[in-house]
């Protein structure tokens, strides 16, 4: 079959690999659509970063590796014993985790000591015709569904497992007020989050926004900051827009390390912290959210629509170099260029 | 009447100074005891840090002020209408706060907009004969208390607020492990409080411990981290030994900057916060818990008792210079040298 493979930066190749084999239960899903993720696109730049240089502990696989965390599919060819028929959509959590490791065993299996992802850390992935998926990774959807937007769940869980971590609650957030920092695809994704949340006061910016923020809030500031770009700028900023005791949640890929404002915190007695994925609950809440239609308009997310031939070209080049041109660009196994 | 003043770092003098008024429903409170506190060897090494240099927006005073803030003492003159009577022994609540901000009105009365302490920002202090106090600030203790050792009340109440704000709860943390870095008084009064509330397993030390906790903890790491040390290197051991989710509470003076090690973060999904001083009803908790006998042993805190003409010499120069000889040294203008 036809798959993407990271074999370092600037170089993805789309190629012809082994077909992959329903081996241990795994359930084969034909790939329709697959989101490119701002992971992928900091992989292409400077990877590897977290595709592994040496076998995964749970995949087994190194790189070249398939690429493509974000997708959905249609059942190809299910065990005789399992719950899913031919053609049925579904989406795929691409997690990978262990299932025996404390983090695991305690529900927090975003924490798993050797977690992965399909898509980076070998076992398939998305940027191809098939991927063998573990059946507790497979999530029913409707047929009306259009799977191209469906791809959005993946960002769209980890919007909803930050919003989770900030303290906020889903129907309990009228009065509260956010600020995201940073309108990329998890930046867009925590509106809609928020919004399904029932909250109504959301503000959205690029960094630098302290002030505005208090203002707008009667000199409160904002209960919680979404943190989707992750600089040094943009930390401050978040920090000086909070209120007391309110939450900074940083969603961004983990910069290295950034300076705390230790006074401000302390005077605010203010919360930092770092939301990692999602785990099952966040999932399946996401997807349930999705099919009863809780996300108005998320379908305008997805900007563009590709074929796997054009993954590189018309995919991550395009995102690297004209980034404010896209949201989301979908990559199809199916569409031909 | 006597009473230690601040006038810059290593400046400060005993001399005579007017009696407080009794105005505006205020108490005169005669001082048994008041305890040197880190905060006030800040102020004497290189301040003024916290002490104003133009008036005090509560205070209505500046430089030079008089200093201590853990102070207890008996009742010397009340209102007709108070509920105090001569000679009543009680701890004050230093803390200055306006009582009409959004956080004095929201309960957070430790966050309030012109927020300061008796002791540190004008309107008398402990190292004095006597203050004039608002007599919601003022706890009645039974005759039978220590009042040297009812000064450790304040710390004990920074350490109760910092317990709190970390997620544990009273009662409730029976199977939890704490680290608690630094083992200076806020350390040791972190000690107390945790094993009031119940708790087994507390690990204490200097910096440096992560693999120690992890290993004693089955691998999992501490729920919380206290850290009274405040430095890079504690963040970075504290960070270490934190278990996934767990809390990392900042009770240290602000250092200004700490670099987040934001991989660490992210992966363990932990919580950074600062606890500032304590509220209303953190400091009842502290006294009620006292009064009662939950925090066993916690007289040995106070290392020694010295008069207020020996302040300086005994007091700030020891903790300053030989400070491995003493946790706490209590001050009393009744003794005479």
């Amino acid at each position: 079959m036809q798959a993407a493979r990271f074999y370092g930066p600037g170089d993805i190749r789309v190629e012809e690999v082994d077909r992959p084999k329903a081996e241990n239960d795994k359930v084969i899903v034909a790939v329709e659509w697959c989101g490119i993720c701002g992971s992928d696109l900091s992989e292409y730049s400077h990877g590897p970063v977290a595709i592994p240089t040496k076998p995964h502990p749970l995949s087994g696989e190194k790189m070249p590796v398939i690429m493509g965390h974000e997708f959905s599919g249609r059942i190809l060819e299910a065990p005789p014993s399992s719950k899913f028929s031919s053609g049925q959509p579904v989406m795929v959590d691409p997690r990978l985790n262990c299932g025996k490791c404390l983090q695991c065993c305690s529900g927090h299996t975003n924490g798993c000591e050797k977690w992965g992802f399909l898509g980076l850390s070998g076992g398939g992935g998305g940027f191809a015709e098939m991927v063998a998926v573990r059946p507790e990774k497979l999530h029913s959807l409707p047929d009306s569904v259009d799977l191209a937007v469906a791809t959005l769940l993946e960002p769209l869980s980890v919007a909803w497992h930050a919003a989770a971590l900030s303290g906020l609650s889903k129907g309990n957030c009228g009065d509260a007020a956010a600020l995201v920092v940073g309108g990329g695809p998890v930046g867009a994704s925590m509106i809609y989050v928020l919004r399904a949340w029932g909250m109504k006061h959301i503000f959205v910016s690029e960094p630098n926004i302290s002030s505005e923020c208090r203002q707008r809030t009667n000199g409160m500031g904002v209960d919680a900051v979404f943190d989707c770009a992750g600089s040094q700028v943009a930390l401050d900023s978040a920090i000086g827009s909070l209120k007391f005791r309110g939450s900074y949640v940083n969603v961004a890929l983990a910069t290295p390390k950034l300076a705390l404002p230790c006074r401000t915190m302390l005077l605010k007695e203010l919360k930092v912290t770092s939301s990692l994925a999602y785990n099952d609950k966040d999932f399946s809440e996401v997807v349930e959210a999705f099919v009863s239609g809780q996300f108005n308009g998320v379908e305008k997310m997805v900007t563009g629509r590709i074929s796997l031939q054009e993954v590189v070209q018309e995919g991550f080049e395009h995102l690297v170099h004209q980034k404010d041109k896209h949201m989301k660009i979908a990559v199809s196994p199916k569409v031909q260029k």
